[in-house]
């Protein structure tokens, strides 16, 4: 058995509003102790028990490692000449996926390994504790497995996205290619996949489409994730809470009956602002979802095309910033609402029983994520109390 | 004499057009040689000329150092539970310097060296080569004199703005605040200023007031620029081209007029896109202004109540999402724009003559520090060839 504590944490959020004040649950001049890698005591820095190790916080701020429900950093190659392009004026398509999915299909093993690693060390500097992987830009039986393989190297939240587009071979006759992903596609992927995750969208899937892969995924064991409603309101939010998805993703375009839809249910709505940033589309409307009750997340939705950031920070300021969260809200959605999203009770928020993850801040509250963008603020992260390299 | 080599540079951002591709000038495959801090050849890599040291920048990408010509980094406290409220619904205004003046006539000179020193050394690590540095939160003769002793600590770019705002103990006298800026304060503050700046502003100095404050100052040998235009369409943009300021900053609200005026004159639009982040206001139209042939560089504006940021990489990503530059365009803005807002033919491009203040990416284009916003991407800084610490 092996203890650590933190001590002399100036501002904890706990990111449970029971444990303390606001939505973040903070509590001041504040310890945590763990027993390996395990939170085994939070309270007052004045009475922390003693421990093996102890981490003298000075004042700082410190919260839960940010939990990063949506990403995608199983690829080869970048779009950058198509950012540059769309920042001048071209608009942005699902159809740009295609340049990726070459370029996946043409990478080896080791390729995507390489990339999705350095991609989850580039998130963890910055303060990312546990991210989800997504295939999708493989799109045969074999390109889909073998990125799965390469997600499970970095994260064990690995989500079969076989329906992210239909693959231009295919492109005369999707049903065959959907077909394909309810049943020999499922079939090699789902034994290395905890989820599964449709795009229903124009250019993509639409309902009946991703009504058939996610209940054969659903009947192979895994749960459900949807892409909904990013380029127009359709019909993905109602059809991921009809089927009990766990999360339901983007939710850029909504109307009232997707979130009365949402109230009512446990999914939980990942936002994404990083893609909205990127694309320059207007934004999910957070603060009327978190009105409505509904639990948010917010995600980096990391990849080549509509969001190459790894930088929860960032995410966390621009929901401030363009969706109209508090920051304590903000930071709450990046950590437990972020959990929420992958249906975990063991990460996402700092009580005992939770595991060890945790970061601290060149700064007094977790405000100063938002208060202070761009500026990289986080200079210690711990996952299962082990310390990983960060960003300052 | 000590001679420094850059060699297989992927893609060099030059900052001058006329040598290289576009508004950046960009080479590929290039090399940079500098003797004793100052560049004395740019060329294909496949010829450098021999030198003492040699780094090998397998491929990345390499630009100018930003050179950051905004800068409030001279004050004591923070402002952190003012922006949380303005982000839950109240206003900006210029008031709420108010409270830094407070903190700051409380605090020591040793601690005001030591959190400009700390604002430069965080810039610094992302790439800032060159800063600015403003008075402003002093506003006593005392208080401002020690402000700029502090601010060239950190730097020789130090701006003397006693014109910030009205101090309280003023509120009903302006105009006797207004003669001792331009008398005993200026006389006090000028041998440790370059330049002198005013607040033009509705609840801060008006147009009259102004140009006695300018007029004074260039009296006394000190370059002018103009916090203008930033909250109304007022005559602060139209005051600077008058007075032959070197820049006049923020230009949030133009008039087509204003816009004509900056065309034909000397004078440089300083965009600060962190300052409508963060007080959620409208940008500065970018575009607009560079169509029209206006020397356009964008700033940080650090500073504790309207853009507490020091990451000149999240200000290039907002210029391109928010106000319509290419990432060519805002880069330019970021370093030959910043150098021209300050009248230095010294630095902000890498060519022979210029000192070797120069940044490498982890990332193979300039492009990535839009496409990729708010991921720490600059691993390597050198002022005058020597390197500094960088954030990754």
């Amino acid at each position: 058995m092996t203890s650590v504590a933190w001590t002399n944490i100036g501002e904890l959020s706990t990111a449970d509003p029971s444990l303390g004040e606001g939505a973040l649950g903070v509590l001041r001049d504040a310890a945590i102790v763990a027993v390996d890698g395990v939170i085994s005591w939070v309270g007052p820095s004045s009475s922390c028990p003693a421990a093996d190790e102890a981490h003298d916080m000075a004042g700082r701020a410190v919260l839960p490692g940010f939990v990063d429900a949506h990403m995608h950093p199983v690829f080869a190659g970048d779009r950058a000449a198509e950012f540059d392009a769309r920042m001048t004026g071209t608009p942005y398509t699902a159809g740009g996926i295609r340049t990726t999915v070459a370029a996946t299909r043409a990478a080896s093993d080791a390729d995507l390994a390489r990339n999705a690693a350095r991609l989850a060390a580039e998130a963890a500097r910055q303060g990312t504790t546990t991210l989800e992987a997504k295939s999708g830009y493989g799109l045969t039986v074999r390109d889909e497995q073998r990125s799965l393989v390469a997600a499970r190297t970095v994260t064990d939240e690995t989500t079969f996205l076989g329906a992210h587009v239909v693959p231009v071979e295919y492109a005369d006759r999707p049903d065959d290619y959907v077909e394909l992903v309810c049943g020999e596609m499922l079939d090699a992927c789902a034994p290395h996949a905890k989820w599964a995750d449709v795009f229903i969208e124009r250019g993509a899937f639409d309902r009946d489409q991703a009504r058939a892969i996610l209940e054969a995924a659903r009947a192979k064991g895994l749960g459900l994730r949807v892409h909904a409603n990013q380029l127009t309101q359709g019909e993905g939010v109602r059809l991921g809470v009809e089927l009990g998805a766990a999360s339901v993703d983007h939710c850029t375009n909504l109307g009232d009956e997707d979130i009365e839809a949402l109230a009512g249910s446990g999914t939980v709505a990942t936002l994404v602002p990083g893609a909205e940033f990127s694309t320059r589309s207007a934004y999910a409307p957070a603060r009327r979802l978190w009105d409505a009750g509904v639990t948010v997340a917010i995600a980096s939705d990391c990849n080549p095309g509509s969001s190459y950031t790894t930088s929860m920070p960032l995410m966390i300021a621009l929901a401030v910033r363009e969706m109209g969260l508090s920051p304590a809200q903000a930071v709450w959605a990046a950590t437990a609402g972020g959990a929420a999203s992958l249906r975990r009770d063991d990460i996402g928020v700092l009580a005992p029983g939770r595991r060890a993850d945790l970061i601290a801040l060149d700064a007094p509250s977790h405000v100063h994520l938002a208060y202070r963008p761009g500026v990289p603020l986080v200079t210690d992260v711990w996952r299962s109390a082990d310390r990983l390299p960060s960003a300052v």
